[in-house]
């Protein structure tokens, strides 16, 4: 919590059976991520909200059909989420599928006297991110999971990368269809690892503000600068203790045409993958 | 063009027929914007873009349904766009839907190096605004219009305003889903007018630019502040010629949840429909 | 302390006797305001600080020449300050003139890493503001006043402002010769009397997040914008308890040139005195 | 010029004999920097603008007492300038006392309706920078030019760095009394060389526009973060034809104490010379 609520600014919702809930200040449900105390860090599970309450048992038997297992999980297992499927993908990522979260309630000192916001930003951390962005997950098969979150999960691609021998090295995708929210990394490694959580800051001085605060608490930065692919923005700081890399974003641009065609990306289009400055961090951990 | 271009800072595509084709810089399509010389000033249409190719001709035999004209516009006939459907709402707004748009083709000197991105942003004017954000439209019968732009149109609800007296002083919905794409503001005229277009720009630091160039070129602005309702930061300059008002906005929060509910305020939530700074923009322009 | 400490964002330094010495969050001096419990709102003194330690009683000797009555407050009177000489302008305006003042010594865990920063800005209010910028004081007899300010104590006029039938309405000078430190503005009271203390924000960012911060706590807003004169961004917020009024400022812009021409504003220069935004807070305190 | 006036900004303000007389945006003399076409790169001087008129006289025969020879340039031998000296250092910086500069007088159509303003900003490149904050050059006996620095020009140590062996790395001195107006850092050539001249921008989102407008120009940019020492945020620029670099600075703090007392930073106080991301910008040009 060192890290997640004092340094990154995430709020804390609620603990239970040794796990904490946790949501970013601009966020409209009860949590976008949870910590669980374990021997080893790790990732547990990346979730998935349908568009409609039936879909999650549309989704469970279309995975079926498509010869996954799936799990069920109750209403109320995970603080707030109604019920929900979990499942793996083939080389190891965890996902789950869920439609209902609660909406938040902040207790009433915190509360913004806006009804569209949740928290007073100016009583909560400064340095607090507004709300998740995507995540970077690596794996082995990357065009083959690519065709798999387009053909089974419906996703889109955005953006995707190819080296200069043909390979593909990155795929960016959009669940929600106005922005990237998941980006799908090459690597040689023969199961599926986790390589860090994106939160969104408003601009560009907010950046600079959260570095800042990671270096006056020592915490580890990675890089500040701007992606080539996606044009986000970035900072991205490394929990000391467990690894886990939570990367603050502009998030780049959005995408608000339903004709959009995917940018594809040669390695030799540019010089570099990072626009602006420059970023190391290389480190995944397990799910 | 002395207005739009030149103190607006949106990019001139092209010009035919006594019509200039206008594009914000970080649009993807080729215009969002048409200026055509008349001897009066007003709008012509609001162009909707479909998700999907067949849903112009759906709209048109569901819109013929609802007991509204339509006119089909041929491909071509606006440049760059495909076939069309243009039909008038009970008080008289100019709708369009359609759905090819030809993709942006900027001079080879004003193409950024990004593939993600059409113009070099360095290269601009410097108060380019981003992108086509959302209109905002006055009506008599508000009410009716919001309901049939909801279960005509699809469109959803984001946040709607009651007066003391219970009765509906404004309503913002979404085309898109996860952001307002118009607001519609009570009016006691007869007829539909319309208020202003909102183009988006990056932060506040650019809200202070921009109103800092209407004010070099001596051109009117009716307002600096943040709205309550969307939570959009603004400011508004009016051509001084047309009368016409373009908002810069920032935008706002984006709607990321699928059960989104639509935010109720009612006037006597807050002291004043603006959360900072003031807005005097009164005036509409006729279609 | 609700105002100063909790919305403004000062950091309290320390009590004593019915006082407390605040700070702002990037001032390397003991403290910049001081406030005392008293029956009726009002300011005690304006502080100015020499260059070099011989010239406090070099000012009282200049002082007493010059006709005027002076005290001397000794070293530690006011905490943390060396010796001082205190007296009034003609009308009224309390001033005092020292030379040392101790270095900040803030708590361990507040403590910057940064050797030459004070403190850690992430722990910190939110809307905590850098420094100190600059007083405005109204007075009758302004011409004489700016006169005297140049003449004894050797302040420089950066700007001033004419009305159209050619009588002085405001002059805007500087005692550090960068940049402006105090305004003097025209009153047609009898007395002088106190507007407002100015402390500088970063950004335009900044501006609208402690105009925020002030909606959210209830705390009256007198305008969001840009001076004219001095180039200033600001927002006002006034103490509802007091009616002590701290303008959040950008600074406007540095002198850097030793051969400074002081601006010469006419009412007819310009349609506005505020360049943008509007700005309506003309209530003052006593002294 | 594709450099300096288009790619980063100045303003060319007139040229003469093969000379180029550049501005910032935002200072108030004739020039900041003059290039001239010249075989080989190099630096041929740096200009010191006295705080009287008489003091160019009084740091003539100073220097000459100091056994330094000066030589006198005609006012008007570099345009808009009156009589000034050059001299040189004992290691060879190249440096020229002034006082008198003429004021800009920009075209009618660029002048800003502002008076305390030279540039309408909307008119000028996008990533026009504010004015020149400072020149760092490298010395091998830089001890002993620091204290000649103080001793005899009256420059005062704002900040200085010593290796973990004790010896001096780095000494920023200010000639303004407010900032930091030149850094000199150690280097094992014989002679001295100059590093780079910094403009000011406002703020971070502008640094990063700046380093956009490099990338889509294929300029090298040589880092992005913010400075331990000074605590500016930085980014920089080289000219891929002379070497010349320009950083663009949001220019740290102000030094508003008389009292300073010089930050002595050591090399094992922090992990890094950089407080955020990372420079590398080691080669120099010659005089």
């Amino acid at each position: 919590m060192t890290f997640f609520h004092d340094a990154i600014g995430l709020e804390e919702v609620t603990r239970e059976g040794g796990t904490v809930y946790l949501r970013a200040a601009d966020e409209f449900e009860h949590h976008s991520l949870t910590l669980t105390e374990t021997d080893s860090a790790g990732v547990d599970h990346i979730g998935w909200q349908t568009r409609k309450p039936e879909q999650v048992a549309e989704y469970a038997d279309l995975l079926t059909d498509h010869g996954v297992d799936i799990t069920w999980v109750d209403d109320g297992e995970e603080l707030g989420q109604g019920d929900a499927i979990r499942f793996q993908t083939e080389n190891g990522h965890q996902f789950e599928i869920y439609y209902e979260m609660e909406k938040p309630d902040p207790p009433e000192e915190r509360r913004s006297r806006l009804k569209n916001r949740v928290y007073t930003p100016t009583k909560t951390n400064p340095i607090a991110p507004q709300h998740i962005d995507h995540v970077q997950i690596w794996e082995p098969d990357i065009v083959e999971l690519s065709e798999w979150l387009q053909d089974v999960l419906g996703l889109e691609v955005i953006e995707y990368y190819n080296l200069e021998d043909g390979s593909r090295w990155g795929t960016w995708l959009s669940a929600s269809g106005f922005k990237i929210d998941v980006a799908v990394i090459h690597d040689d490694a023969e199961t599926a690892t986790f390589n860090h959580t994106a939160y969104t800051v408003d601009n560009s001085n907010d950046l600079f503000d959260a570095y800042d605060a990671m270096k006056e608490r020592e915490i580890p930065v990675d890089g500040l600068g701007q992606h080539s692919i996606s044009r986000g923005k970035f900072c991205y700081a490394r929990d000391p203790l467990t690894g886990h890399r939570i990367e603050f974003s502009d998030s780049g641009y959005f995408v608000l045409d339903p004709d959009w065609e995917p940018i594809a990306w040669n390695e030799t289009d540019l010089e570099d993958r990072q626009w602006m400055g420059g970023f190391d961090g290389l480190e995944t951990v397990d799910y």
